[in-house]
C-alpha cells in the first residue's frame, strides 16, 4: 500500500531542519549542544548581527525582530523554531506561538524547569543579561513549576564583552564574575541558571567563583534536552539515516571572532556563513 | 533698508540646531563638550539606540544607518551635522559630504589633527572600538597631516561596556585598561587618542594607567572646537542673545542606565526623551 499524501508530509517533515536563531552568534552554544545530543539533525542557524544585542532594546523591538528572523527560518522549511537567544525567549516566544503553525522552543522555560529540579534548598539564582533580568522571565518560569522557589538574579553586562574578547582563563574575568556572584551566594542559593547563551563559555570560571556548593544549569543543553523530547513526542526526529548537516547564516557580516571562538571552544565546524537581509539593513 | 531674502534666510538659519547623532548615547560626550563651548547653540542629538552598536557592523550597514540618522536630524533643521560617533566617522562621513547639502562634522579628524599637533615625538597610540581601529580611519587622518608619524593601535571592546555599568572608578577597569595600553606604552607613544566617545568617561583612569609622559586627545573636546570654527567662519553662529536648548531623541527606549551616567558625570541636563522610528523597528 502507498503512504498517503499526508504520511508522505509527514517523511517529509522530518527530515527538515530545525530552525535556529539569536541576536547575534551566542546562540551557537545551543546549536553545539544541539549537534552532541541529536547528531542525525539538519540545522539552520540565522545571527541577527545587523542588530546585536537585542538585550539593551524594547520588548515591541524585540518580539518585532524575532517575527521577522522566524520568517527567514520558515523560508528554509524549519519544522520547529528555537529561540536560542534569552532575551528573545523572555520576550518574544508568546507571540510567535500565537503567530505560528510550526512548535517554538526557548531557552527560559527549559532552564527554568532543569533549576526547579536541581535545587534541593529552593534557593535559586539565575545570571543573564540587562534585558532578560529585567523582564523577570526566568522568576515566573521556575515559580510556575516551583511555586516555593526563592529566586535572586543578577543583570551581569560585562560577561558578554569578555567572552567575544577570548578572556575566558583570566583574572580579569574571575574578578568581575566573583563581583556579579557575591550578592547571589550571599542569599544562599544551591543552583545557578546560566542565563545567557554565551555563558557556558565561561562555564569552568562561574564553577570555581560559585563553589561546590552550587550547581550549575546551562539554559543551552536544557533548550537542546526539550528540543529531543518535542521531536520524538510529535515523531518529527530525523531518519536514523540522516545526518545532520549546519548551515549559519547572519544579517550582517563581522562577528569573526567570537565565530572562530564557537568553532574552538564549542568544536563547531561552522564552514562558509551566509548572509541574510532584514529590514533596516543595507547592502 | 529691509534685508533681503536672502539675508533673512542666513540669519534664520543661525538659529536653528546643530543636528548630533551617535549610535547610541556615548555621543553625548560630544554634546557635554557642545555645551561647554557653546552654550548659545541649540543642539538636536539622536541616539540609534535600536540599532546600537554600530561597531561591530560592515561599512555598508553604517553608512545607510548614517544616512537615515542624518534624515531625522535635517528634519529638525539642523543647520550642521555632527558624526559623534567615531565608527560612523570613520566609515560614513565622505558618504554624507557627497550626499548633504549641510556641513558634515566627524570626530575621527579633529581627534587626528590635535593628536598630530600634540605629539613631540612623532609616536601616536589611538584605542577605540574594533570597527573603528579596524577601519584605520585614525591612522589615515593622522597621516594626512603628520606623513612621519608613527601610529600604534589597540582595539578595547571592553571597555564600553564597563562605562555602561558604571565602573569607572574602580579596580577592574583599572586591570583592563592597563592590559589594553601595555603594548602602546611599550611603543613609547607620547600621545593616545581617545577614539570612542564614550572614552572621556574614563579619562581620569586612563591617564592614570599611561602616566604622566602620554597626552591624552579627548576627541569629543576638538570636534566640539572644529563645530566653533566652522560655524564662526561660515557666519553660522547662534546669535549671542539666544539661549541653547538641547533635545535628545532615541530610536528605541531603554538606555537608561547610560543617560544617568551622562547626567551625573557630564552634568547634563538631559529632560524628557523623544523616540524617533527607524526602518526594521517596530512601535
Amino acid at each position: 500500500m502507498r503512504p498517503g499524501p499526508e504520511e508522505e508530509a509527514a517523511v517529509r517533515r522530518c527530515r527538515q531542519p530545525i530552525g535556529v536563531f539569536d541576536s547575534g552568534v551566542g546562540g551557537l552554544t545551543v546549536v553545539a549542544a544541539l549537534r552532541t545530543l541529536l547528531p542525525g539533525e539538519h540545522i539552520f542557524y540565522v545571527g541577527d548581527t545587523a542588530r546585536v544585542p537585542y538585550g539593551g532594546k524594547s520588548a515591541a523591538t524585540v518580539e518585532r525582530y524575532s517575527i521577522e528572523i522566524s520568517g527567514l527560518l520558515l523560508a528554509e522549511e524549519a519544522k520547529l523554531i528555537v529561540v536560542a537567544c534569552n532575551t528573545a525567549s523572555a520576550l518574544a516566544v508568546p507571540r510567535l506561538r500565537e503567530l505560528l503553525r510550526v512548535p517554538v522552543i526557548g531557552v527560559v522555560e527549559p532552564g527554568a524547569a532543569a533549576a526547579a529540579r536541581a535545587t534541593r534548598t529552593g534557593s535559586i539564582g539565575v545570571i543573564g543579561t540587562r534585558a532578560t533580568i529585567r523582564s523577570r522571565a526566568y522568576d515566573r518560569a521556575i515559580h510556575a513549576v516551583l511555586p516555593t522557589a526563592r529566586v535572586s538574579t543578577t543583570a551581569c553586562p560585562i560577561l558578554v564583552p569578555l567572552i567575544e574578547e577570548g578572556w575566558l582563563e583570566d583574572d580579569v574575568t574571575d574578578r568581575v564574575i566573583a563581583r556579579y556572584l557575591a550578592p547571589l551566594i550571599s542569599k544562599r542559593i544551591d543552583t545557578l541558571v546560566l542565563g545567557c547563551t554565551h555563558y557556558p563559555m565561561l562555564a569552568p570560571a562561574i564553577a570555581r567563583a560559585a563553589g561546590a556548593g552550587i550547581e550549575l544549569v546551562d539554559s543551552a543543553r536544557n533548550c537542546a534536552e526539550a528540543v529531543r523530547e518535542l521531536l520524538e513526542g510529535e515523531g518529527m526526529s530525523a531518519p536514523s539515516d540522516q545526518l545532520g548537516r549546519l548551515r549559519v547564516a547572519l544579517t550582517d557580516v563581522g562577528s569573526g571572532s567570537f565565530l572562530r571562538l564557537a568553532e574552538e571552544v564549542l568544536g563547531l565546524q561552522v564552514g562558509e556563513v551566509e548572509t541574510r537581509a532584514v529590514q533596516g539593513v543595507g547592502g
